[in-house]
């Protein structure tokens, strides 16, 4: 059983990734290929493709890259094998001009909005995007329990006042993930996270939420702009027990808002969870 | 004293800097500001500048990235306050189509090949890359002892037959600088320097180099192409003593290899030895 309770656990990368291919997986793949690394995904037209790369470099936290393909290349051998980007993820997200148009099982069959043709184009560059689902890992089997894994739900997420470092057209607030924990876990996640460079590192805040007795339980975070941490903007809630602190990671979410908020003609990203899985293993991404 | 005899030691990075750009100081910057980072400096027209920002991050071991500049931009303050990228290096080198024209002093003064404007141009990417000397001084420190600084000469350095990975027009050899040591300081030192990935990181290769009996004194390192490491392509040969092994890191000198190749219609970089000091100090670019 995966962590959402789903059957079938595909055990190595490319027999998921060809069950993406044909249509028989197009669910959330945590919990799917154990011990391998997973990756956002962030496909611009190539006029796009120097200031998002710029991003990306000036925000390694939130977008540690893995890959980056040539314009129009759709298959890749570094990160797995025999990849196809454009149906080996499964479920994808359409975006036009920054708005959100539908969910695609597939970039080149004729079952999008576009109505004829793939939406697939020559000058694509894919952008793959380290995920936390690496670190989740090593924290579990540091003896660092998550929550939300825990619970059976999606981690909780949230956009903050911090701001990211502009890169010509990309810019906005960073969207992080929160996992709460006692204060000795905290300490001990710091340790093993600060391992995994190329999938968002070590956190970057921690703080008990502050509840003010006149105005209900709300728990703000009012340094990173956090309002309600009850009410996350992306995932679930989650049970935050008396004493833990709530950890925060940059979140791969980011590129994505800032995407929406710099309005390129078309942008496609997996859909949340659903995420290309790669042969390399997340041990493989730490640094010692 | 610094490392290469000189007399004045600045201890300010923006002192040097300063006297950079009054031309007080035209030298090598080895020595200079102790504790403070070095940076390689690469700057482009901004139609490169996609090309040359892949090929960082598709090659993050000789081209560690730590700060790019907005076309036309050359102040900034993120690495060190009030740098002028035009003026606050000592020497620049020059290159049209790949071929090193001269060395200069500033990039706006008269005072080049073109005669009566200055050299910077409105569309110009500045590329800031990490440098060994940050790492040197965190072996030093833990008590690795390096030859050439003993020897009071330049590293020496290597075209190898390790392909750097492409990106547009960039490619070409790696090029590496080699640092003689036991075998216990090469694994203290592959220790050390696995915690700065942002100027250069661990060591891409240790051997002892094969003397043939028959063939002279000639001492190959085949597996990564070297003929003769008595002979490197840059820099100055060291002495290697009995049962020492070569150690190998990734060169900053890689990108102006790959640039002379791929023949940009113009290219800077800073002279050999002579970086641009920033107000980074060298363990703020470790990761622990």
């Amino acid at each position: 059983m995966n962590f959402f309770g789903g059957n079938k656990v595909y055990q190595k990368p490319s027999e998921l990734r060809l069950a993406c291919r044909s249509g028989a997986f197009k669910g959330q793949t945590s919990g799917q290929a154990p011990g391998y690394a997973q990756a956002n995904l962030c496909i611009l037209p190539k006029e796009y493709a120097y200031d998002f790369l710029l991003f990306c470099v000036r925000n390694p936290k939130p977008c540690p890259l893995l890959h980056v393909l040539e314009a129009g290349e759709f298959a890749f051998g570094t990160w797995g094998k025999k990849v196809d980007i454009r149906t080996d993820v499964p479920k994808y997200r359409l975006y036009r001009d920054g708005k959100y148009i539908q969910d695609l099982d597939s970039l080149i069959s004729e079952d999008n909005e576009a109505g004829k043709s793939s939406i697939w184009q020559d000058d694509f560059v894919t952008f793959v995007i380290g995920c936390s689902f690496s670190f989740e890992e090593a924290l579990v089997r540091g003896g660092v329990p998550i929550r939300h894994i825990d619970q059976g739900c999606n981690v909780p997420m949230y956009r903050t006042s911090i701001p990211t470092e502009k890169a010509g057209i990309f810019e906005g607030p960073l969207v992080v993930s929160m996992r709460p924990m006692s204060v000795a876990d905290s300490i001990r996640a710091v340790e093993i996270t600060a391992r995994y460079p190329k999938v968002h590192g070590a956190p970057i805040f921690i703080s008990k939420p502050q509840y003010s007795g006149l105005i209900s339980s709300t728990g703000a975070i009012p340094e990173i702009g956090i309002v309600d941490i009850n009410k996350p903007d992306y995932g679930d809630p989650v049970e935050i027990k008396d004493g833990e602190v709530c950890v925060f990671w940059a979140c791969g979410v980011t590129p994505q808002s800032v995407v929406q908020k710099a309005k390129p003609s078309i942008c496609i990203t997996h859909a949340p969870g659903c995420m290309l899985v790669l042969d390399t293993r997340n041990d493989e991404l730490s640094t010692s």
